[in-house]
């Protein structure tokens, strides 16, 4: 007997501002369900949708990945057009496109690419409040640079990690890590395996203390081998963190972000 | 007899999403009133406030700049500090100064700077909806950069000028205006001694007819010669506009914004 589905892969960009995250939640406005209920208009049956990175209350993404299967039979324009017509203005589906093979969003993820931007000016942002995180000490990017190296290759992170993290294992494979200022903006990109539960505030938190010349360059290689969360900077802002993009095998066919040219050529899917 | 007042210039940014334009009207949102209000907090007396470039409701500023007369001896850092504490998330004061001289924010202006900002895909933004400006035809900036030179010199800009305009004259002197493509953005940046009204936004309007092919590329220079905003293109949104920058005479020892340094060096103050 063959049950008569399809699965379907979707990019979706979204401004996290007024949602309680991805996941979805009782009485709150998460991405997840506000998604379900668009898609589940098109294909005219309920609909669960299942996430690359599920992104926490505040945080933004230009691309998520995510997959759903359906009786429903639509072309990909359909579910782009026909799904955004039933979402807000915050959530956009970018594509759809039928699923591949044993495709599946999150486990299939060979990587993903987090950015986090800062405002670095000494007065708050008017255009921005709620997509950069706000600091007005001024920050030496280079040396957020140099120090952010040290996190590269497979480590440890539980001086990243959150206290509630659920994952297995604390190892995840950095595979870059980029932090560049352009004007009054500072720009820390990276890319993982996966992440732990808040690891890339984490970093961002350490890494801006170390900006602002409160703590050595050195400070990150020192934190990742003493291993305690308690020891590190604090959780920066939600706000400024975006999810930038997912990477998947080439055999599924999906664009990757040009951004992970920049992966090693054997970088390998994250077991945990 | 002298009256003891100072004059104080602020640079300004703002979300014009959500107000009714710059200038004050009764029951509504202004960007005027809003930063008189603030502003009148820490004079603790009323405060009018003159700006550079009057701007229509949904468009914003990166740099408005504006002067101020008032009695109350307050330190720069006060008027920007406390003023901010006093403004919504949507206005920012950048910076105060004591202004030099006979400094009148619009009259001592010799040129303003805007941007306009179009996101060029088959998608609408999640993450910008008010800050950009949608458009689905895909655009060729070469294009649209190469039929915008002809606006460059002391034109009459009829063509480019609202109904409703209020200017003695339609001459204005463009300086540069310039069309790039940053990824899926397509940005217009224009610098003139003054700007008659929704002229930038009709330039934008025309440039992109032109950039998605329904209009050839020496269209600009024909509407110039021809003079009737009629034919012209259409209006495009205020969503995608910026006041980007206000550039005075090096005497008022204001910081000019760097794109100013494309101006020609015999620049001149624009008399109506």
């Amino acid at each position: 007997m063959k049950t008569n589905y399809r699965r379907i892969a979707l990019g979706v960009e979204y401004d996290g501002s007024a949602f309680c995250g991805w996941q979805a939640q009782a009485e709150k406005r998460s991405i997840q369900s506000t998604l379900e209920l668009a898609l589940a208009k098109v294909a005219n049956e309920p609909v669960t949708v299942i996430c690359a990175g599920r992104t926490d209350a505040g945080v933004h993404a230009f691309e998520q990945v995510v997959h759903f299967d359906t009786t429903a039979d639509r072309e990909p324009y359909s579910w782009v057009m026909g799904g955004n017509t039933h979402l807000p203005d915050d959530v956009r589906i970018l594509w759809a496109k039928p699923a591949i093979g044993d495709f599946h969003a999150r486990y299939s993820a060979i990587a993903r690419f987090y950015r986090y931007i800062i405002l670095n000016r000494p007065v708050k942002s008017a255009l921005t409040p709620t997509q950069t995180t706000w600091c007005y000490n001024s920050l030496d990017a280079d040396k957020m640079h140099r120090a952010a190296q040290s996190l590269i290759g497979h480590h440890d992170f539980s001086s990243f990690r959150a206290q509630g993290c659920q994952s297995k294992s604390p190892f995840r494979q950095v595979h870059f890590v980029e932090v560049t200022r352009e004007g009054d903006r500072v720009i820390m990109d990276i890319a993982a395996n996966a992440f732990l539960h808040h690891m890339v505030r984490n970093i961002a938190g350490t890494l801006i203390a170390i900006g602002a010349g409160k703590q050595p360059v050195d400070w990150t290689r020192e934190l990742l081998s003493v291993k305690k969360r308690a020891l590190a900077g604090i959780t920066a802002p939600p706000h400024g963190l975006y999810l930038g993009g997912v990477f998947y095998p080439a055999g599924y066919q999906l664009a990757n972000h040009p951004i992970f040219a920049k992966l090693p050529a054997d970088a390998q899917r994250h077991q945990d």
